[in-house]
């Protein structure tokens, strides 16, 4: 997994900074995570094919974090997209687009399938063959949600060393499933655990979208390899990020530690800052593993 | 008045061209005509201050004209904006408008006064001291109106070659209206046609947004000073124009010589097209007064 940022301003555009919006890449398939306004433009930018994405993951409606959907699903239908989109997101996200494509009499080329979440209630959204997606309630001036993207765990691998010879399909279908392979007489032919491996880890992602510190989110995205988590302010201005119902640097630092995760990005900044470097040295003195969330940047999630 | 250009491209983002925007500064007031997605951005590019917009005229409710409208609303109302703003479309944008901010439950710091315009009919929209804004129905895929912004009638001048001496406020009121100044006992002090020379020219600007090739259009605005008028697409795409209700470089030009106008701006510029010198060619033939609406252009209106 890896995670491309593409917009990391929060409010107002500010320094070349764009609204929020970030592509999760998992397994070929393109997870777009907040839509602001101009995301389209971003993507063009950044070289990410529209087709690519498979689904949409809208965390709250203040436009900062979705102004930007309607006209990106209508470029995708102006690209002739055929396959279904996904798109999950609070309450009312259906009500606005619906709105917004009878207003311009547009049918798309594409179905959607919307999930809208039920708020403060942690509840599976997304499932495929590889991932779950989990929302995150989260405590913002609005119903909020971040994403718990999660790894299925993977098949058990099998050791190339153990077994030089080609093995058949049905032979490695067996071995991966955790089963020996016989012989036609009923003798073992391959002992499972003496020809395979343990699997390879399984990763996970937990976009935490715009919130006031939540002491306790730590212990539900315990162990996390990577979390986002916005930082609107740096902690001199912790009374206006709690009035505002927005964490500092310094409070989302504690969540990565507490949360024990290898790796925190930071972003969502205030159009206030012209520089960043504050939030980087405040968040380091709490969890090391602290990078900014800069647009255009790919973070590996390890 | 002049035109600032913000946005020059139809449907997708392309060739770094962004979707439609223009700002008429008229009088230190500032009119943004429709306001496609990333408007704010431009505005910030080309230096555009947000609080010197006085009215937004929306042409129609497909999402390249208007999807970066309530991001804009929003952002002014994060700046602090105090002062009413008019806003003028065609029916439902104030739904749409609504439903968003009540969404993201945003009441904003300022007041919006609507005016959705009766499709089909030509109605005056908006009007001050300075000028009046008409509607120009268009014939486009759904209710769509360009805006005829007309100057009043400009005051008499008063001739500093013929009146050295300094007036007072009364003596300069009662010329302008066009009357006689008198002494106190009744007898001529200035006789009104000796003193004044004729009235500024009064300049006109119609922007002609999506439609289909409209002959009967030139009739509505013409001796205007500035048309815009939409060009999607060149010659050799006249079918395709037609069949999608855009037109053509050479059927903007038609309007502009019927018209008898004394310039034509061309904009609304299909994706297709990575260079833009086919458009001005073409129109050049017809009407050679034909400039492209380029991006951070300012064009004055004469």
């Amino acid at each position: 997994m890896e995670v491309l940022i593409l917009g990391s301003n929060s409010a107002a555009f500010a320094y070349g900074r764009h609204h929020t919006a970030q592509i999760l890449k998992n397994d070929n398939k393109f997870f777009l995570i907040d839509c602001g306004e101009g995301t389209q433009i971003q993507m063009r930018r950044y070289k990410v094919k529209l087709s690519r994405i498979h689904a949409i993951f809208i965390s709250h409606l203040h436009g900062d974090h979705y102004f930007g959907l309607t006209g990106l699903l209508n470029t995708m239908h102006l690209f002739g997209r055929e396959a279904k989109l996904r798109l999950v997101g609070p309450p009312g996200l259906r009500d606005v687009v619906s709105l917004q494509l009878s207003m311009s009499r547009t049918s798309l080329s594409y179905p959607i399938e919307f999930t809208e979440w039920i708020p403060e209630t942690e509840q599976l959204v997304y499932e495929d063959q590889k991932l779950t997606v989990t929302t995150i309630p989260l405590d913002h001036r609005i119903d909020c949600s971040g994403y718990f993207f999660i790894e299925k765990p993977k098949p058990i691998r099998i050791s190339r060393e153990a077994i030089p010879d080609q093995l058949s399909q049905a032979e490695a279908i067996l071995l991966k499933k955790g089963e020996d392979v016989l012989n036609l007489d009923g003798s073992l032919k391959f002992k499972n655990e003496d020809v395979t491996l343990p699997p390879n880890p399984s990763y996970s992602y937990a976009y935490c979208s715009d919130t006031k510190y939540m002491p306790e989110l730590a212990e539900k995205i315990k162990n996390t390899n990577l979390i986002y988590h916005e930082s609107s302010f740096t902690e001199e201005m912790a009374e206006r990020a709690t009035s505002t119902f927005h964490s500092t640097a310094r409070q989302a630092a504690q969540v990565a530690k507490d949360a024990k995760a290898n790796g925190l990005l930071l972003g969502h900044f205030s159009s206030r800052y012209s520089t960043l470097d504050g939030f980087l040295t405040e968040a380091r003195e709490i969890f090391e593993e602290t990078e900014l969330a800069i647009e255009g940047q790919t973070f590996k999630v390890v």
